[in-house]
C-alpha cells in the first residue's frame, strides 16, 4: 500500500486574551514566546517537520495575524495561511482546511493541531502521530489524540475509551475506541475521572483523511456541510474571497467535537504520553518555566530583594521587586500585570473590562 | 524698629534615590508631584509667599537640576539659583547662600527650608515662622524650627527644650531655648522622648540673620568660615565659578546641625505643629494619600481587581492588578518598582544595586 501523503493543518486563529498584557489582537498567543524560546507557531511547525514539511502544511488564521504568522513562518508559502473572515469555532475551520487538502490529494490524511500547544518528548509525540496516521489511513477512522491525565485538572474536556479488547483492533498502536466525550468536569469528576484509569484529556489534536471528515461533516453538520460544498468551486479562482465570506456569514459557530466526534460511529483516540500542555493561563506558564533559588522565574532585567516564588517577565524595562510573594508580574511597553498566583483566569476579565471600556489600544 | 527684609533659601540638592523610580539624578523628589499636585519644590516656594516674594527666594541646587528647577519656578529670577559643584551637606550650602543674602542686605533675617518637605496647615506654618522671624531679628538668636510629634519617629533626630520658665524670653511666641539635639533614635528611646512631653522632631528649618550665621560658622567651623571669606570678593565677578570649584574641592561635608547648632549658644527652637511631613520614603507616601473603598490609593489607569491596600502609580501606563494585598506599585517610561508596604526604605538598595551594576539610564 501507498504512503499517504500527509498534511498538517494549524489552528491558529486564537486571539489568547488570557496571555494579556502580552498577547493582543495582533499578537495573540500562538505568536509569542510564552515559555522557552522561539513563538509557539513556529515551534509547532518544527516540532512536525519529520512527519509533514513546510509545503503541506496550512495555517487556518485571521487577517489581523496572517502577516506576523508569515514572518515567523517564512518556510511554509504564503498562499498556505488561510484566514477566516470570522471565527466560528474548529469545524467549519476543518471543513474548510479539508476542502483545500481533498482538492489537491483526495486520499491525502491531515493531521489538525492547535498552534499553541506545547509538547515536551518530540520523539514520542511523533511516534504517536505515526501510528495515528497508519489507523486513519488503513481503517478511514476518525483519530483524536487523548493524553494520559497527570492531575485532576478542571480546565480540559475528558474523553472515555472501551477498554474491552475485542472492540479495539490498534490497541497493538496504542488507539483505542472512544466511548465517551466528557465536558470540562469539576474537581470531583475530576478526580473521579482520574482514578477510572480509562479516561484522558481532550487535546484538540486529530487525525483522519480530508475526505472521511468532509463525509462526516455532511452526515452530521449538513448546514456546514452544504456551505463548504457551495464555496468548493470557488477554491483558487478570483471568486474565492466573496464566496468565502458569504459562508462564514450564515454559518454557525459549531466545534468539531460537539459538531461531530460525539456523533460519528468509527472514532478512536491515541493516547499520548510527552509532556503536553495547552498552556491556558500565566499560572500554567509559571508551572512550565524553571525556578531559581529563591523560587523566582525571572525574564529580562529584574531586581529581586527578599522576593520569593515569583514569575516576572520585565519585558524590555527593569522591574524592582523588595519583599514580594508568589505574585506574577509582566511588563510590556504600555502596560502592567500583577497578578497572584493562582489568580490568572481572571486575566480574562481584565481583558473583557478593556474591551467595554473601549481601552482599543490594549487589545 | 524696622521691619527685617526677609530672604528664603531653598536647599534642593538632594537626590531622592528613596523615590526611584520617579527620581533620578535629573529629577529627584524635590522636582515631583510625590504627593497631591504640584512639585514639592514649587509648593515650598508658594507656600511662604505672604512672607517672601519670589525675587528675595535663594534656591540653591547643582548643575544637573537647575534646569528642570527653573523651568518649575519662573518666577523666581534665574539668578538666585545657586549651584553648588557638589553636595556638601547643609553648612556650606547655609553659608553660600549667607554670603549672596549679606552682600545685598547686611542686615536680612534668612528663612532656611528644604525643598521636599509638605505641610498641611499653611497659616500656622506662617506664624511660626512670623514669631521666629521676630525673634531672630530681636535677639540674634539661631532659631530651628521643632515639630510636635505624633508618634515615636525613628527616622528623624529630636530637639529637647528648656522648659524652665526663667530661661524662655520667647516662650509667649512659643520658642524656647534648646537643651540638647539628639540623632535619629532606636524605638525604644523614641517612645521614651515622645513620653517626656519635652522633644521635637528636628525639621530641618531655620531662622537666623545671615550676619549671625556666618559669625558662627567662622567661630565652630573656621576652615569653612575662611573658604567662605576667600570666595566673597569673587561673588558677582567673572571668577566667581572658578573660585566657588576651588572652595568646594577642599571644605569638607558638614550639617549646620553639627558644625554649629549643637556648639552654639543662643540657639531657640519655635514650636511647629501644622502638619508636617519630610515624606522619606514610598510608606510615608502612601501614609498621606487618600485611600478609596478598598484601602487603594491610584493614580494613572489602574484595573484593581481583588485588590485591597494598595498605592498604585501607573504613570502613564495601564496596570492591572488581580489579589494584589498591601503592595507600592510605581511605573515609569522605563522601570517598574513593586515593593511590599513596609519596605521602601529598601529602595534605595535598589538604586545602590543600579549604581554598581552601572545602570546609569535608571539613575
Amino acid at each position: 500500500m501507498n504512503q499517504p501523503t500527509i498534511y498538517a493543518v494549524i489552528m491558529a486563529g486564537g486571539v489568547g486574551s488570557r496571555f494579556w498584557p502580552q498577547s493582543r489582537e495582533r499578537s495573540p498567543k500562538q505568536v509569542l514566546e510564552i515559555v522557552g524560546s522561539g513563538s509557539m507557531i513556529s515551534n509547532t511547525i518544527a516540532r512536525i517537520q519529520p512527519l509533514v514539511p513546510p509545503e503541506k502544511v496550512l495555517v487556518v488564521t485571521n487577517k489581523l495575524q496572517k502577516e506576523i504568522i508569515h514572518q515567523q513562518i517564512p518556510s511554509v508559502p504564503m498562499q498556505n495561511i488561510l484566514t477566516e473572515p470570522i471565527g466560528r469555532n474548529t469545524a467549519p475551520c476543518i471543513g474548510l482546511a479539508a476542502k483545500w487538502i481533498r482538492r489537491t490529494d483526495p486520499d491525502a490524511v491531515m493531521i489538525i493541531l492547535p498552534a499553541d500547544h506545547i509538547i515536551r518528548d518530540t520523539e514520542e509525540f511523533l511516534n504517536v502521530l505515526r501510528r495515528a496516521v497508519h489507523t486513519a489511513q488503513e481503517s478511514d477512522a476518525l483519530v483524536t489524540i487523548g493524553i494520559k491525565p497527570t492531575h485532576p485538572e478542571t480546565g480540559y474536556g475528558y474523553i472515555q475509551y472501551e477498554d474491552s479488547s475485542e472492540k479495539n483492533p490498534f490497541a497493538a498502536e496504542g488507539i483505542y475506541r472512544v466511548k465517551t466525550f466528557a465536558e470540562k468536569p469539576n474537581l470531583e469528576t475530576a478526580e473521579k475521572f482520574l482514578k477510572c484509569g480509562d479516561f484522558l484529556w481532550n487535546s484538540g489534536m486529530f487525525i483522519w483523511k480530508a475526505s472521511i471528515i468532509l463525509n462526516e461533516i455532511e452526515k452530521h453538520i449538513p448546514e456546514l456541510g452544504d456551505q463548504l460544498n457551495k464555496l468548493e468551486p470557488a477554491i483558487g479562482t478570483e471568486n474565492y474571497q466573496t464566496a468565502l465570506e458569504r459562508v462564514y456569514g450564515v454559518i454557525r459557530s459549531i466545534s468539531i467535537d460537539y459538531g461531530v466526534m460525539e456523533k460519528a460511529s468509527k472514532v478512536f483516540v491515541a493516547i499520548g504520553d510527552f509532556g503536553w500542555s495547552d498552556v491556558g493561563s500565566w499560572d500554567e506558564v509559571v508551572r512550565l518555566t524553571p525556578i531559581d533559588g529563591d523560587g523566582n522565574a525571572l525574564r529580562g532585567t529584574v531586581i529581586a530583594k527578599d522576593s520569593h516564588g515569583n514569575y516576572i517577565d520585565a519585558g524590555s524595562k527593569v522591574v524592582a521587586t523588595i519583599g514580594l510573594e508568589d505574585v506574577i508580574v509582566v511588563v510590556t511597553d504600555d502596560a502592567v500585570l500583577i497578578c497572584k498566583k493562582g489568580r490568572s483566569q481572571d486575566v480574562k476579565e481584565v481583558v473583557d473590562y478593556l474591551r467595554r471600556k473601549q481601552i482599543n489600544g490594549l487589545l
